[in-house]
């Protein structure tokens, strides 16, 4: 067995992976959960929140575009977004890309997660934090949205898994998904990302039903993560574009090109197989 | 950390995944290789070779369908067929579900293997072994290759990573290919796992070379496998069809109907997404 | 990280052990415990309850040398002696060395460990169980110690740690010691191993005074066992004999000698170093 | 399994011990090892070299006391010490506490282990470092001692294991031990601490038999370490004092009184104990 330090991340109920680590930045336990930043074998310089990784150098990408593009996209004027959680920046960073948004508010509860990624997580947020229309605000994202009186086009929901820990277990309730309703516009958007679907059918299904309970349109899809160990599932909830008409290859490419979005990751061919690779 | 038996399954160079053991059938060492067949926590009844996780009951199925299937639907009239590898049988399982095929010879090193797995791994060969289409040759598969003097219509490779253990290394080499292909008839079709493209690029660059330089057709495309901890890639060279021209959405479904192939996992939509969705 | 089968024990709270291992011979839960038996790395076969090592082949006569011998050294005509727990046989095999017993009887819960050592673990036993002066009952201890009549010079209590699992908890009471006391001979002694008085010392605390409590004399020591992780602690609880007076290092020889004991771990010097060392 | 960070820490050449971490101070490779202070749960504050903890709050004073107070008990006026390694300082703050020395030379490899210690292990070296009678000299200990021109009376090898990594292997051969006797005074002696004999037969027996080789007289103790997971043994070689006559209980104790010395762990009960016990 390899010796030194180690970081253990869960996968499954009973299984999980070990992953040499090369370089500490910072282990320690805020208000709300642990947190770690570290260089590792295999991923690079990862954020870790209570055991399960966050963002990979490796592989941020493919998360935080799979969680942003599809909604931003099937949004003909994305201006408003709104991201709950996100701490470490690289979901704004995306949203930042559409020249459409007039305004982002980013709303995280720990106050550690959003500093230590200032300082650790460079390349990870690209000072994302400092553009001008971004604000960053620490609250508590249920809070926020049953007491915030915006309106926004996007609402992307970038948490922990609804699994891993109890912070983020109310924000994947139907109750919660009635409120972020009524903060979207009259063709506004929500996505989440939720966590496992193949390890956690029985969570994840509460959730999908919840979302199906609220909006009128909804779509499913997944992407094999790396760094998780898995495929990290999406659910997008939308008031009135339907997105398994408009998420077609060939719309997907038209939109990214005309709004001038580079990715690295998510294409039209990609994002319609991903969608249409179905859920497992 | 939970007590109690564990398998350890290498993931990535540096990072493995611990797996909660509920029963172990057999674990000892063949002439081989290591191999255990227990139930485990999350992934149920598995085959694991050397520490790696060959087929797992709640998953086997996506891998042998991914394997397998491509390549047969690719051929208009798969008859006569090569398995090297596969000793627990569900490779040979899929392509016997192809009524045009009239011989299946299955070649595998480890006679362990294949016993073990007739003994304990039931749902995985569903008494393959026993039709009269298959005979089961306990051989070295390079060797068998070099020596055999029948022309086959599909090759298939299923053998453990090029990267986990010696065994396999001589069979993901231009060498063998050649050998392959001179055993493949005028329209002959061969398909080969080949472990993880993101773990192991440079090794995964250097089998991807190998089946260019020898076949004038070939397609790559990668399946999640959950149990593996990863994708999985599979290669595929092919004489004369070209797979990237005819493995599309309405073509695959046209040929598994007309062929009255039932499957779990792969039909035209997903495969045509998971040869869009690219390699990573 | 090593691939293939591990077990995982515990030694501390929250830090354990990692073994390789090499072959299993059983791993399944009987009614009480998960039960393995298995070759592993730096120890050896191995009974394993619950995912703590009972007995390592290398170290075996450690623990069992070190739990029996001084309670049977100090009294005088050991004639009839109880064991609980001890399913393995090796206590059993060191009490059988002495020609003063007539009459061991050996309780253990657990019928499956039983079978499974007179199957497994020959060298632990060596056929001690149809020593025609053993009998060996299956029941539960607590149970057996409240309704039997019969008297014994020494109860030996050879159970799972107090801390591993529920099976054993209610035979570390002072209750129980009360029960053991109104079953010994007028100088009948009894002894219990305790797990880790440095890991567990609340738990290890309590155990000793519930000895205390019960009986006038009483002595604490403790063992390094290598397979454990760490030292095991021992309490033995005397009626009439102070064992801090007798057991000398001239006398523990002597009386080996006279009654004609060979062992492999105690002796004169080191069971008096044994107990000058105190405990941690 | 539990999650989070972990250290992994060798025990034998096939099993470790895996600790949860509960806070990392400083993690990182230095020229010649991974050094890391953390706060580690059933241990505290350690510091780990290599995958192996060095020192842990919680006994680290069993580990300095044995290595130390033998060998400064058995010379009848220690004046002038050597320590190699050490760089924690706790082995220094032990050999302060005598008055009869006069100095202390602490030579170290690593001199970020040195300043690494100073400012997180505050408690192991107590500011030892301060004491004007200690030098600290950062210098690879074999080269130190073949070139010093001076007369120790007693000289502390306090080094990594055998096996644990080559930085100290040539500080455990007959070669080395040669050149230390040259620097001891008549009346000279030299301990080591030797790692796990259990473990690591083979290894232990070579530096035993390169002890015996070079010294008229020499002692093996060990001692239960529990952070290392086993006894840690220590081998002792003396010029002029045969320690077998001298290192007796009330002899200890005398010495220790005369000299002042307040020890937590060592006294003549149990370092006479610590020898008697032999070694296994």
């Amino acid at each position: 067995m390899e010796l030194g330090l180690m970081v253990v991340q869960g996968i499954g109920r009973r299984s999980s992976m070990v992953i040499k680590i090369k370089k500490v930045y910072i282990a320690r336990r805020s208000r709300y959960q642990e947190i770690i930043v570290a260089d590792v074998e295999d991923f690079g310089r990862c954020l870790v929140l209570d055991g399960y990784i966050q963002s990979a150098e490796v592989d941020e990408f493919m998360y935080h575009e799979s969680l942003v593009h599809p909604a931003m996209i099937l949004h003909p004027h994305p201006s408003r977004v709104l991201i709950v959680g996100g701490g470490e920046g690289a979901t704004l960073r995306e949203v930042l890309k559409y020249r459409t948004v007039e305004k982002v508010i980013m709303v995280d509860i720990d106050e550690d997660v959003v500093n230590i990624s200032r300082e650790y997580l460079q390349s990870f947020h690209q000072n994302s934090f400092n553009d001008p229309r971004a604000s960053i605000v620490i609250a508590d994202g249920f809070k926020y949205i049953s007491e915030v009186n915006e309106v926004f086009d996007v609402i992307i929901l970038d948490l922990t898994d609804p699994y891993s820990s109890d912070i983020a277990s109310a924000l994947y309730t139907e109750h919660f998904y009635k409120m972020v309703y009524r903060r979207l516009s009259d063709d506004g958007i929500m996505v989440t990302q939720a966590g496992s679907s193949f390890f956690y059918r029985d969570v994840y299904n509460r959730v999908v039903q919840a979302v199906k309970n609220v909006y009128p349109y909804y779509l499913e899809y997944q992407t094999w993560i790396p760094s998780f160990g898995c495929a990290c599932n999406f659910i997008l909830g939308s008031k009135k574009y339907n997105p398994k008409e408009y998420l077609k290859r060939s719309y997907i490419d038209k939109i990214l090109q005309e709004r001038g979005i580079t990715t690295k990751f998510i294409n039209g061919a990609r994002l319609e197989a991903m969608i249409n690779l179905g859920i497992y």
